[in-house]
């Protein structure tokens, strides 16, 4: 970490703050400069209180050299995270597929929807039951009855489920749950994190909408801190300016990621779209990134045809898709090879 | 409500989405443009789920006429709200000023800063005891204690108090805190707002970091659909591309949301700027604007001096510029007069 | 068009209205809901001054129905359009590959990357002349000289050229240049736009850091109404609250582009990275999304090797990921057929 | 200046890097941490090439310490600069009124606006007469007319005018101006920048919608580089998400660039607001902030009444508004004192 400051510091607070750091095992290199003094401080910085620092009357500016995350850092752990949900492994190569409808609606609904996708080869099923809308008057989710529906269509096919938690006070009703979604507007909701950290559950962490990528892992650093490092970061589209589409995917996430954490990306194409017919291309994209698992919404056909989803695909629709995933998946591996 | 159809609407699909609209009370006017078919919703759409018509085959975009909002809606309610808390009035004219730490230290801080401001003319005194921090390894609060030792030191010099609730676990702990204030990053937790609306204390909710008017009006609605409808709306800055000041003030929040809702707006311009030296003229630029209170940081001058709070007044400096408030505002009043 | 009136409005400023909008031969459709009058324009809208009729005391808002863009939009021209420069063809189907420096800094390294580049088997070679840089103390370009050495270099090799031109004062200069780039901060220099209507040259036209596909495609239309219709239309990250890279691919751009136009879309995974690292996976989504061209910086291996361009690739990582740019192509139509 | 060196840096590379500092009379301090080597520079940092550095191998990361602007900077000139135009005086204290349309229409027009603002004690006449529009087929002004009708407006009543430039191949008709604009879409075209160093006129620079402070005061350097100090910053607004108001005003921009530069401040809220109910509050906020001048919308009632102008202000409602900017402006002089 660099402290700059200001000019002509008072030698008595400049005693203290040295001190201050001493005291915490913090060796300070000092380097004048014509205008300004900056202090180096050698060790482990991770746990000094910036804002605490940036506070002090002779301090100008604060400039992080190392990153403010431990657990979730790459350069502590090189080796990629791999996290396995009943027979499907994410992280480390390959590409996992999580599809569902946006909101479990009823037992037949959802569980046409995992039979189709487990037939197009998805490896998750997701499904909301707890549905965060910005409107009171917009439907709010089935709750403990829709993951009740969800659990059961899962075991059905075989397959793990995903599910979003939206409180604390809800948690009991996730005990057969096998990942536990953090939404994005409640990606800096810490009690809830730290009460997830307490679980061994796997964890898909949702970042928000207007947050950085450091914010996103500190938030995952949350949840390690209190013992549970099975996280999965989500990226699933970011505010912008742009109004076309519902958010902006920020492709980037996926190397950036990947070069900074060593815990298992996921693209979720559909929510930063908010469009199906651009599903299909965000989802080529992603994997031609190098994302490590999809999570594309499938909605069923109901029987007016009149809803094809915004922003889901068909299962028709998704089977076609995953086809195409998989082959560009093993194009990828050969060339690696 | 606006629906703009695709071009060549299936016929079948358009009867469906007719029929449906009738059966919710909801009139319609269709008019044929050379390449596009509009409908005209006439009726209470407030209830209709927008997401759910977007989703239909033949519609291309749907576009409100109306605010979605509605108990916080002018339009409905055209006379301001005021809140009464112990003697203090929010709303309606005149500018109330809660002040105070960013964090419960200690019990001899806050009452230290309390008797302060308290003598400067406050008229609320605000203290945190849960602290969102974005890093797990910060300074997080001192929790129920903090809220012990803030409600002592309001209850010493009579003013009522301000704190923030992070988690709907703790509300037993806020039987004696006189506004409960939702941060910023709270703003859409949903489950939260809905059992706030449950309470009879008034609530402030803060504008989340990249959030709309409509998007906090609509989290007051989801409050006020619970029952209560006490709320104090504030600004607290959003971010923006500037890196120079922590946040960005909206300013132009006073007079928008004075004219779209009925509710009080107050202006943290501490959080916003996250630069003391820039406090005081925030602060007189919300007074001009016309806000009905203000949220300003206040802490004690600690022994050594060494910190003065990179976002704080002194309690010299808050005095100061306390009484060049009610300058200003008598000022306002003479020129309407 | 949809013409949102206030409650009340006055009637012969309704009048006045009605009759304003006849005499530009649109059609009228009224219709009247519980608080709002609305008024449906049948026609052709385009021309119509939409802050001229949202400045109406009796005007509350308008929507556009349709795109205010129409020479650039795929409604009005079905077919890709496809721009042939030399032997390249950029649009309708395959990616072209535009590599070279950011500047072009002498006969010798502009001519080594061009044989480099050509060897790799990229179709266009680019090279900054004149230099947008945000310190007027920063290397500004070799201009008209620059612009002759990479003209040479170019014809060398046998590849048409690229660059940027910053000032219509200097339009003289570009007479043996291929493609004249504009540049993000330029991209609403109306007075530039214009003239380059005026051109048969292809014009290279960058989306600005904050701006929005309407505006661009909007940009692309002064262009197009002065009778140039060969434009490219080139996403090269936009400004998000994400610092850790230089800017953020928007990769929506291409699905969401080729839906609202028939004009050739180019990203340049470089700019939006700033980082080497990062532009392989960001070139390979591009591919997997359908992009038509790709635009990625490359620079000679200066003899000290103590430059590798924080956002250039070597000339043989070039290699190699034009290399595996072409069996993606391949997989990709392999997948089509 | 810091440079953040990669773990383990090639030692040949280092010296290197260090010999070419020292070449340009850069001095050293050296800082080994337990993971990364820091370089603090001392010296003269400006003229450095931060991208140059960036692009090193060894480099990990350069952090600037002091500000990369000189002749804009406060720290190396601390008193206010002062503008003369006319007998306005713009900067050191108080505030001046700069108004008018914002399109200059016709002769009778500007003269009518010129009249009725002068009355009401405006300093500066504005108008538009290259009007820089999104889309080709809007208004564009009535150019070199338009500037001979602003002129002649501006002379009659004997205020000083400011109006816009959009292109250096204009800047013979701008010889009777006295305030050249500089639109916000045009604050980074650097070539005009340059030119406009050459001229003696006052530079009214607007900030552009997603610029920071620093990029503003970048700008404002080229300018002043090339001879011409004479510059006003003016602050109208920039992008956010919100939708409500057509920018959001950034109000923090008053107190934030008075800290950083000597350069007087103009607030133009009516482009901020792009509602005129909104111009009275904003305007009072940016007095009580401290601006230097403001820059207001007034448009003449048309005969019909049927425009008043989204942003514009009527002349009665601009005298009315002058009034009370001129009783706040006496109450905060008195303050101070």
């Amino acid at each position: 970490m660099i402290v700059i400051l200001k000019e002509n510091p008072d030698r008595r607070q400049l005693e203290f703050l040295t001190g201050w750091l001493q005291k915490q095992q913090i060796g300070i290199h000092i380097s004048e400069g014509a205008h300004q003094t900056v202090l180096g401080l050698v060790g482990d910085a991770t746990r000094l209180d910036i804002d605490m620092l940036k506070q002090m009357e002779i301090v100008e500016d604060v400039k992080r050299v190392q990153e403010p995350f431990k657990k979730a850092n790459r350069k502590f752990h090189p080796l990629d995270t791999v996290i396995q949900v009943g027979s499907a492994r994410i992280g480390g190569g390959g590409v996992s597929i999580i599809a569902g409808p946006c909101s479990v609606e009823s037992p037949e609904q959802i569980a046409l929807v995992a039979r189709g996708i487990k037939d197009a080869g998805a490896d998750l099923l997701r499904g909301g039951a707890f549905k965060p809308r910005s409107s009171p008057y917009s439907f709010q989710g089935l709750r403990g009855e829709g993951i009740k529906m969800l659990v059961a269509a899962g075991r059905e096919v075989g397959l793990p489920i995903v599910t979003e938690i939206m409180d604390l006070s809800n948690l009991d009703l996730f005990a057969e749950v096998d990942v536990i979604q953090v939404g994005a507007r409640n990606m800096q909701n810490f009690e809830l994190l730290k009460e997830l950290g307490h679980s061994r559950k796997p964890i898909l962490l949702k970042r928000g909408l207007a947050n950085t990528y450091e914010e996103l892992l500190m938030s995952a650093e949350y949840i390690m801190v209190s013992g549970n490092e099975n996280i999965l970061l989500c990226e699933r589209g970011i505010r912008t300016f742009e109004t076309y589409t519902r958010n902006t995917l920020d492709i980037t996430a996926v190397p950036a990621l990947q070069t900074l954490s060593h815990l298992p990306i996921v693209i979720d194409p559909s929510h930063a779209a908010g469009k199906a017919s651009f599903v299909p291309a965000l989802t080529m994209a992603a994997v031609a990134a190098g994302a490590d698992a999809l999570m594309i919404e499938v909605h069923n056909d109901p029987p007016h045809a009149l809803s094809d989803g915004a922003q889901s695909l068909t299962i028709p629709a998704f089977a076609k898709l995953a086809n195409q995933i998989r082959q560009l998946e093993s194009t990828l591996v050969e060339e690696k090879n």
